[in-house]
């Protein structure tokens, strides 16, 4: 059953961006001003929801509403593009009772078409009457553009004033970025905490979930995290036994998030661990995790169930690490595969076919005497992925 | 017609590396030393073969013998691999009356099984039978994989001295790296040149065309290229003007090379040539080129003919190439796309519909107002390179 925090309330519409039949806007709508902080995407492009989002956290840390489309990525779209994201927030503004500066945006979709206003001006009404009878999944649903099922976690922490409420929702990438318009992801949370403790936290779980996960290394224009925590619950964290069991809180729930992300990515079958340590730093570890987990090759294989281990280590070779080729260790699925520079003296393939065919597959890498550790959860490579990305648009 | 530079002998075999019927063993022979010059894979995991090169030109800078197989890599093999490696050169010693250190060896396959060394004693013999029978295009099919047509380029150049002749054979990138065992390139040629200039031809040569065209992103354990110049012509190379001629005559068979390579990417229907120019440095405009090049959703996109030009800003925005947004031009197939930080005014899906469906498509991205350029060649991605990389052992 999901865990709604206090003091929330949700609505959608149908405005018809992509298709005519489904949901495809969505409001969350907090009953107070609640600390908001926010992550977004690293891209130099960034789309128009996410520059107001940013320039709205720089001026305040408190916010009332998160507004999502999907559908339209509203990218690549310039002054107009801006302008447009600004009237729609507007249209919310009214009936929601907020000011505009106080709703967050986001949007995902098609990159470099304008939004199409008309759709957004008829479907405001709408919006505004299922407010407060809609329900957190079916904002999930409304933010879907290619994922195969919404995604939506919950928690109750116990701190020791009382009890809170984290919920959480995300898009896919499913199949990171059909339009590259992909990752969006939505905490919200009846606590009431410091905006500083709350911006931290957000980026000490987002470091260990989304941002620690790939399905096709292309980082989106439109990528973004946001967090709300509106103190209706009335419990007041601020000491650090409470902090942390919140922030544990928070990670479970972004991993899981995240999980199902790549689980769901698009075309996917499998979802590899990658688990790299003994780097001389968490870079240099993260960097060995992303070549192998971006690698079409080591992809390929793991879609087709291949033990075809030596494009690990040749992923891992080219990575850009730095290590020493004889101190590397492979497993897979538990099993010993490559040391000392040569494949250990078994029957790899017969041993490694059962494991292969699992959806999870640990590929564990030590590659030397160091402390870097860095853990990427990648999706494989599929036709159908390919089948997705080549018809997306036409 | 095939041009064959002066002094060099052929022979093949088929040895059953990988299937019984064709032919997987090659030989080139010069008639006297050669000066030899290699450029090799930057991966940290170095096949056998490429060690056991590199160690032979760090010693000497002249060669006899290139020998070339298909069907296994040689590669993450250890010490056995490596023994093997100069077990197969002693083999060819014996009936070609040259050193085992004057013969370079290059391999290309599946990583991480050893030599099937008793194939490699029976086809001894027959690759002797054949030397002097067979010409450069049986050996270029006999380092096939998965390429689907053999890659043979010749040319003559005039010189002050007169003419001397330079053949390039490789085999693909047929979808860079099936095994990731992929490019391997040779170049023959009948001038007579210092060693010292003859390295330096081949690394300018190899900057500007196979160190910049893509499949997929993944560099080969055995990537190698290695150069012969036996001087058979009697031509003497030393003047800055007949340098610069054979220097020239080299890229053109270079360059045509790694179109071929790219021409025949595993499932490969197109041939992007991405043009970045405008960077603050030429690694800056590589930065920004292989982004876009490796970037599956460009990749899919070219596959399905979409002008999603979107994907192509996406991937540029994340490649970590320094630039300012608004100063970002593209142009796909000269039509003026991207401008400003919005698309260009016009019906874009029509006007650049005709223009993806060629099996060139260039793509013109000017970042800035700095000098760097960088031109790469890539492949687009097709269920066909999933196939073909999902099933390749297994």
């Amino acid at each position: 059953m999901t865990i709604v925090p206090k003091g929330y309330r949700f609505a959608v519409a149908a405005a018809g961006f992509k298709r005519p039949d489904r949901n495809d806007l969505g409001l969350i709508l907090s009953s107070g001003p609640a600390v908001a902080a926010g992550v977004f995407t690293t891209n130099r492009f960034q789309a128009a929801p996410v520059l107001v989002c940013k320039a709205a956290l720089a001026e305040s840390p408190l916010a009332r509403a998160i507004l999502v489309n999907s559908g339209q990525a509203n990218a690549c779209t310039g002054d107009e593009g801006l302008a447009n994201c600004h009237a729609t927030l507007d249209i919310v503004s009214e009936f929601a009772r907020v000011q505009p500066e106080e709703i967050l945006p986001a949007s995902t979709g098609v990159i470099g078409a304008q939004l199409k206003m008309e759709l957004w001006n008829q479907a405001g009404l709408r919006l505004a009457g299922t407010l407060g009878r809609a329900k957190p999944m079916d904002v999930a649903k409304a933010m879907m553009t290619t994922d195969t099922f919404p995604k939506l976690v919950s928690k109750a922490c116990q701190l020791s004033g009382g009890e809170v409420r984290l919920l959480g929702m995300c898009k896919g990438a499913g199949m990171i970025c059909p339009t590259m318009a992909t990752l969006l992801g939505f905490l919200l949370c009846d606590a009431d905490i410091e905006p500083r403790a709350w911006r931290e936290m957000l980026t000490y779980c987002a470091d260990r979930s989304f941002n620690a996960l790939t399905v096709d290394g292309d980082t989106s224009t439109n990528d973004c995290l946001l967090a709300l925590a509106n103190g209706a619950a009335r419990v007041r964290v601020s000491s650090k036994d409470d902090l942390e069991s919140l922030r544990q809180c928070m990670l479970a729930v972004c991993q899981e998030l995240s999980y199902r992300i790549v689980q769901d990515a698009e075309g996917g079958t499998k979802v590899a661990h990658i688990v790299v340590s003994g780097a001389k730093s968490h870079p240099q570890a993260e960097l060995a995790a992303r070549a192998i987990g971006n690698s079409p090759l080591v992809k390929t294989a793991l879609f087709g169930c291949d033990p075809n281990w030596g494009r690990i280590i040749a992923a891992l070779g080219r990575s850009g690490a730095d290590f020493e080729p004889q101190d590397v260790v492979l497993n897979i699925g538990g099993i010993l595969v490559f040391e000392k520079g040569q494949p250990a003296p078994e029957d790899l393939d017969a041993l490694l076919a059962p494991v292969m065919r699992h959806q999870d597959v640990k590929i564990e890498l030590c590659i030397g005497p160091g402390r870097g550790t860095f853990t990427l959860l990648a999706s494989d490579l599929s036709k159908r992925y390919v089948e997705i990305n080549a018809d997306y648009r036409t």
